[in-house]
C-alpha cells in the first residue's frame, strides 16, 4: 500500500492500535526534548518514578525560557536541571545557548525518528522529516522512561505547495496564510504534511518556521519530507551521516487536500490577539508601532536575522521604536556577528538581547501599555507579552524591519531597495558545546540532584471521587489559551517547581479572585470550570492543569478541548467532559452547583454521564472521550498515582 | 594662592560659603545626570515645582537600570521619561543605549564643569576633570531648576601615583588597593584628587574605573586633571573643542597626602560582602566559581571587554561557569563586534546581554544560592546581586576572565600567555544618537507628560512635630547600606514611581515584618531607627529615605551617617541625629520608646537635643549637624514643602 510521509513515520513507530483516524494508537518515542519551564517538573517526575537512565535514543534538556536571573530561583533551577540531565543520561544545553527547537534541529534531529517534547512548538522539528509532537511534561517523562506515547490517530492533511514566492514574501507568510484560511483550530486532530514543487525554494530553516506554527493551528504535528535540502542542512552541521530519505510514495494519498500557490501570496500579518486573526499587511499599513521584535522559534534562522539587518543597514530606525533582537542560539549569533549583520543592527539603533526565548514567552521586552508591538514570534494571545493590555501583531522579519524603519506598519514591498537575496550560510559555525553529551552510566549514577530551596515535591493527589457537588467558579468562552489559564512570563515561571506558589497565578488574567475562592473550598467540595470550544489551546505547559488541580479543580465541562491540554487534564486527574448538546452551554452559569453521581462506575461503562444543576431542575447530558487506559488513570487520580500503583 | 585641581573647580563654582573644610558651601551646577530608577521621581518633582525648562548647561536623562521589561511598568516609565526629557529640555538616552556614566563621559562631559547626578557613581566623570557628585534625586531636581547644590566643603586628599603598573595589573587593582587601605568610609568628607607621573599610563577610561569606585570609599568626589589624555579622548569622540586644561598648580598642596607606587601592586579582589574587604587574589586562589561577570560602570571601557575576550580567545570557559558579558553602551558594543572580540567571547561560551546596568543593580544574572560570583562591578553588598544568600567577589577583567577559564579564582599572572597590550580604540564608533538632543523651547512646551498607570504622585507630608514618642522598630549595626534599606533589583525598582507599593520592600532584607509593624503605627506615633556607623552607605537612591518616611519613620539615631543618605533624610523630613556618646548605642534596644520634646525650637537653637527612653530612666544626649537651611527644611517637613512655602 502506498503511504505518505506521515503514515510512514507512524507505521515505523506503531506499538499498539490501528492507523484509522480517531482511534487511539501508541507510538515508540526515539527522542525527547524538555525546556526549563517544563523540565524541572519532568525531572522531579523521573526521580519519583525511580528511573535509572533515559531509555530513548537521545533526550535533551534545554535552558531557554527562564534565562533572566533576578534572584536565585532561576539559577538554582539551572543547576538542578544540569544535575538531573547528568543523573538521567540526558544531553544538556546551558542558559544562553539558545532556543530548544533550532538547537535541537542543528545538533540532534534525525530524519525518520519520533520526537516528543514538553513544549508545544516541538512540532518545529517536523521540518527535518521527523514526527515531532508537543506533549505534557508527564508524557515526556513517560517517554524518557521508555513508555510509548498515546495519541489519537490523526487525519493526514496533504498541503501541496506550487508556484514561486514573490520578492518580500517568506515562509512566515505561508503559515500566516494557512492560519488565515483555517484559524487556530483548523489543524486539530490532523497532521499537516507539505509536499510539491514549491518545497524546493524552502530551506530547512524556512520549513522550521512553517512546522513551528503548526502548533497555532492546533495540529498534532507537521511533517516535511527529508530530501536533499535536509541532507544539505545536516552536512552544514557536520552530521550528514544522520540523513536518510523520507518522502511520500508517488501514488500516496491524503485524508484531506489543500494547495497553496506561493506566487499568489503577499506579506501577511496576524492582528491582536490571535494567531488566526490574519490579514494582508496592506490592510493595516500606517498603524504606529512602539516595538519591532525579531526572534523566537517562529523565525529562528540566520536568514531571518540577516534580513532584519540588511533592511536597516546604513539607516536609522525611527526614533521611539524599540527594535529588539533576540538571537535564537549562541552558534547563530556568532555567525551574525562575524558576517557583519549584528553591527548593521546595532548601528541602526537596535537592542541586542541574550539568546533564548525571552519576550516570546513574556520574559523581557514587554511593550508599553496599549502600544502596538510587531513580533516575528508565533503567538499573540492576550497578555503573553507580559503586558496585560497588550496589542501584539505577528509577522515575518521583512515586515518587522520595514516597520521599525518608519515607526509604523509598513509593507516591505514599498521599501526603496532590492529584495535582499539571502541564504543560510553554507559553512556556519558549529558549536558542539551547545549540547553537552550525556555522562556514561557509571558516572551518571554518582550524580546527586542539586535541589535549590524553590524546588518542592508534588503533593499527594486523591483518587477520583464517586460523587461531586462542585460549584462553577469560572465560565469562559471559546479559544481559551493556556496562557490565560496560567500565564508564562517572569512573575510566574520561576515558581514552576513550586506548586503551592505557582497556583496563586492560575486564571489570574481572567479573575483575580479565583485563587482565594478555590482555596476556600479546595478541601471540601472542590470546583468546576465551564468553557466553550478549543479550551486550552496554545502552550503545552502542564502547570495549566496541575495548578488548578492543586486548587481543587475536579471537572472541566466545555464544547471541545485542545489536544495537549486535554491530555494534561487526564494526566492530573481532572475529569474532562464535553456537552452532548452545545446549547446547554448557555444554561450553565457561574455559581451553579454541578452534581455528578456514581462517577467511577459510569465513566468505565459509558461515554455519557448526566449532571444536574442543583436547585435548577435541569439535567445536562455530558460526554467523555476517555479510552480504557484513560479511565484507569482518571480513577487513580492521575498518572503519577497510576504509575505508583503499577509498580 | 596656589590651588589644586579640586579647589579650582570649587572656586569657579562657589555661590556661597567659605572654602574651609567642614563648612557648608553651595556650588552652581553646570550639568545633571539622571537615570531611570531615580529619574521618574525627579521628573515628577520638576512637574510639581512647575519648572518651565532646565536651567543647566546640559542635563541628560538615561534609561539604563530597568531595561528588562517583564510587564508594562518599565516600558511605561521609559515613555514617561522620554516625554519628560522632551518637556523639560533634557537630553535623552533610550533603553539599550547603555550605562549613564560612560555614555555621559563620551557624549557630554566637559572638563572644568560641575556635574550632579542622582546616581552614586556620578563621581565617575571626575575622570574628565569635572567636579562630579552623586546626590539625592531631589537635589538634582533643584539643580535642574537652577538652584545651587549645598555640600560641606570637603578635605582635599592628594593621591600621588608613581611607578609603572606590572603586567596583569589594571586600574581596578589601583582602586581596590585604595579600598584595602582605607575601607568603605575612608573617603567620607573628602575629595580624592589623583596626580603624579603614574597618571600617564592611565587612559581616560582607566581613570573612570578609579573615579567611579570613589563612591565605595564614601568620597564626595574624585578629581583627575584634564590633560592631554582627556584631550585625546574627547578627540576620539568628535568633541575636541570641549577640552580645556585643568591641573593643580605646581606648588599646590593638599589637606591629606597619599602615595601609591603602581609597580608594587598585584591583582586584587574584594571578598564578600563589602568593597572594602580587599585581599590579593593569591589569598583566595582556587575557590570554585559559579559565575564570572564582565561589565558595569566600574569597568566600562572597550579595553576591559577586549581583555576579557583576549584571555579566552580560542579557548573554552570551564563547563558550569556562567560567563556573563554586559556591554556598557551600544556604541562600544559595536566596536567590540567589529573588532572580533564579541566573536571570541561567544565562541568561548560566554553569554552576551543587552547594554545597561543589568546585574550590577540586581537586574538579571543573579547567581545561584550560595555560589561564588566574580564581578567587575563596583559593589558586593549583601543581596545586591538579587540573590539573598549571595557570595560576590569584586575584581578586574583579567581576574574574572582567567577564573572563567579555570572555573575557580585564578591569578591571571599564572595564565600561559603574554599580557595582552590593549588600548582604547583611536577611532571608535561615535553614535550621536546615543543621546538625543533637547527639543527647542517652543516645541518642548507642547509636549505632554506620558503617565502610565504605575506612576503616582508623592503624598502630602506633615511638618516636623514638636514632640515625638516613637518606638525603635529596628536597631542595626555599622555600614548599613541603602541596598539593605530598600533593595534595588527587579522586584523593587519597577515601583520607583509608586511610593505606596515600593514602601512594602523597605528593610525587607533585615526584617520582613518592618512594613506591617510600621504601617500599624504610621498615623499615630510613627517610629525610630537606631544604627551604628556609616549608616546609609552605598547607592544614592532617595527612595531609601522616601519609603521609610512614607511608613512613618520620623527620626534616625546613629553613630554617623553616609553623606548622600544623610542629605536624603533631611530632604524628606526625617530627623537625623547622632549619639553624643557612642557608648549609648548599646543602651538603646529595639522596642524602646524614644521621647523627644520641644524639638522645633531646640534644633534651631542648639546642635544638641536630649532624648529619654520611656520607662528606662535613661537620658541620651544626641546631636545634629543641621545648618540653618537644613533646619528650615526639617521644620517644613522636607524639601518639597519648603519649596512650596517659598513660592
Amino acid at each position: 500500500m502506498s503511504l505518505n510521509a506521515a503514515q510512514k513515520l507512524i507505521k515505523e513507530h506503531l506499538v499498539s492500535g490501528e492507523m484509522n483516524a480517531g482511534e487511539e494508537i501508541s507510538l515508540s518515542i526515539d527522542q525527547t526534548l524538555t525546556q526549563d519551564a517544563t523540565g524541572t517538573m519532568v525531572m522531579l517526575e523521573l526521580e519519583a518514578m525511580g528511573i535509572e537512565r533515559a531509555k530513548t535514543e537521545a533526550s535533551a534538556q534545554y535552558v531557554d525560557h527562564n534565562v533572566i536571573q533576578e534572584d536565585s530561583k532561576n539559577p538554582d533551577d539551572h543547576l538542578f536541571l544540569e544535575s538531573a540531565a547528568k543523573r538521567f543520561g540526558l544531553h544538556f544545553s546551558r542558559p544562553g545557548n539558545g532556543v530548544s527547537h533550532p538547537v535541537h534541529m542543528q545538533r540532534l534531529a534525525v530524519p525518520g525518528k519520533t520526537l516528543l517534547g514538553s513544549d508545544s512548538h516541538t512540532c518545529a522539528n517536523g521540518c527535518m522529516g521527523m514526527l515531532a509532537m508537543g506533549a505534557g511534561g508527564i508524557d515526556v517523562a513517560m517517554a524518557i522512561a521508555g513508555e510509548p506515547y498515546h495519541v489519537k490517530m490523526p487525519e493526514i492533511w496533504g498541503v501541496k505547495l506550487t508556484g514561486s514566492l514573490p520578492d518580500w514574501v517568506g515562509a512566515k507568510d505561508i503559515i500566516l496564510e494557512f492560519l488565515r484560511r483555517h484559524d487556530v483550530k483548523g489543524g486539530v486532530g490532523k497532521i499537516i504534511e507539505y509536499y510539491g514543487p514549491g518545497l524546493d525554494q524552502l530551506s530547512a530553516m524556512d520549513r522550521h518556521v512553517i512546522a513551528n506554527m503548526g502548533a497555532e493551528l492546533g495540529a498534532t504535528a507537521t511533517v516535511f519530507p527529508s530530501d536533499e535540502e535536509v541532507k544539505r542542512f545536516l552536512r552544514t552541521q557536520g552530521r550528514e551521516q544522520d540523513w536518510r530519505e523520507l518522502k511520500a510514495d508517488n501514488d500516496a494519498s491524503y485524508d484531506l487536500n489543500e494547495e497553496i500557490d506561493l506566487s499568489s501570496l503577499e506579506p501577511m500579518i496576524a492582528k491582536p490577539s490571535s494567531p488566526g486573526n490574519v490579514v494582508p499587511v496592506s490592510e493595516v499599513e500606517g498603524e504606529p508601532i512602539y516595538q519591532s521584535y525579531i526572534g523566537s522559534s517562529a523565525n529562528p534562522g540566520y536568514k531571518d536575522f540577516a534580513m532584519a539587518a540588511e533592511i536597516v543597514k546604513g539607516k536609522q530606525i525611527e526614533s521611539g521604536v524599540s527594535y529588539d533582537i533576540n538571537p535564537t542560539s549562541r552558534q547563530m549569533l556568532t555567525d551574525l556577528v562575524q558576517n557583519g549583520h549584528i553591527a548593521s543592527l546595532l548601528t541602526s539603533g537596535a537592542r541586542l538581547h541574550q539568546a533564548g526565548c525571552n519576550g516570546c514567552i513574556g520574559m523581557g521586552q514587554a511593550p508599553a501599555s496599549g502600544r502596538n508591538s510587531l513580533r516575528t514570534t508565533p503567538r499573540n494571545f492576550p497578555g503573553r507579552s507580559g503586558t496585560k493590555e497588550d496589542s501584539v501583531f505577528l509577522c515575518g522579519p521583512e515586515v518587522a524591519a520595514a516597520s521599525a524603519l518608519y515607526g509604523k506598519i509598513t509593507d516591505p514591498r514599498k521599501l526603496d531597495m532590492d529584495y535582499p537575496r539571502l541564504t543560510e550560510p553554507d559553512e556556519p559555525t558549529v558549536d558542539f558545546r551547545l549540547l553537552e553529551e550525556p555522562l556514561p552510566l557509571e558516572k551518571a549514577k554518582q550524580v546527586e540532584l542539586h535541589k535549590g530551596p524553590n524546588i518542592a515535591s508534588i503533593p499527594h493527589m486523591e483518587p477520583l471521587p464517586d460523587e461531586m457537588h462542585v460549584p462553577v467558579l469560572l465560565k469562559v468562552g471559546d479559544n481559551l489559551s493556556t496562557d490565560e489559564i496560567l500565564a508564562g512570563g517572569a512573575r510566574v515561571l520561576p515558581y514552576r517547581s513550586n506548586l503551592p506558589e505557582i497556583s496563586k497565578f492560575a486564571f489570574e488574567i481572567l479573575n483575580e479572585d479565583y485563587y482565594n475562592r478555590s482555596m476556600d473550598i479546595r478541601d471540601t467540595t472542590g470546583h468546576a470550570i465551564v468553557g466553550g470550544s478549543n479550551y486550552g489551546q496554545g502552550s503545552s505547559r502542564e502547570h495549566a492543569a496541575l495548578a488548578p488541580r492543586f486548587l481543587g479543580l475536579r471537572v472541566v465541562i466545555v464544547k471541545d478541548f485542545a489536544r495537549i491540554h486535554l491530555q494534561n487534564l487526564i494526566n492530573f486527574g481532572i475529569l474532562p467532559l464535553t456537552f452532548a448538546d452545545d446549547s446547554d452551554f448557555e444554561d450553565v452559569e457561574k455559581g451553579d452547583i454541578i452534581e455528578l453521581k456514581n462517577i467511577r462506575d459510569t465513566i468505565g461503562q459509558s461515554s455519557e454521564i448526566t449532571a444536574s444543576l442543583q436547585g435548577k431542575n435541569k439535567e445536562i447530558r455530558l460526554r467523555h472521550a476517555l479510552t480504557e487506559r484513560h479511565v484507569d488513570i482518571m480513577l487513580a487520580g492521575g498518572l503519577i498515582n497510576w504509575v505508583k500503583e503499577k509498580q
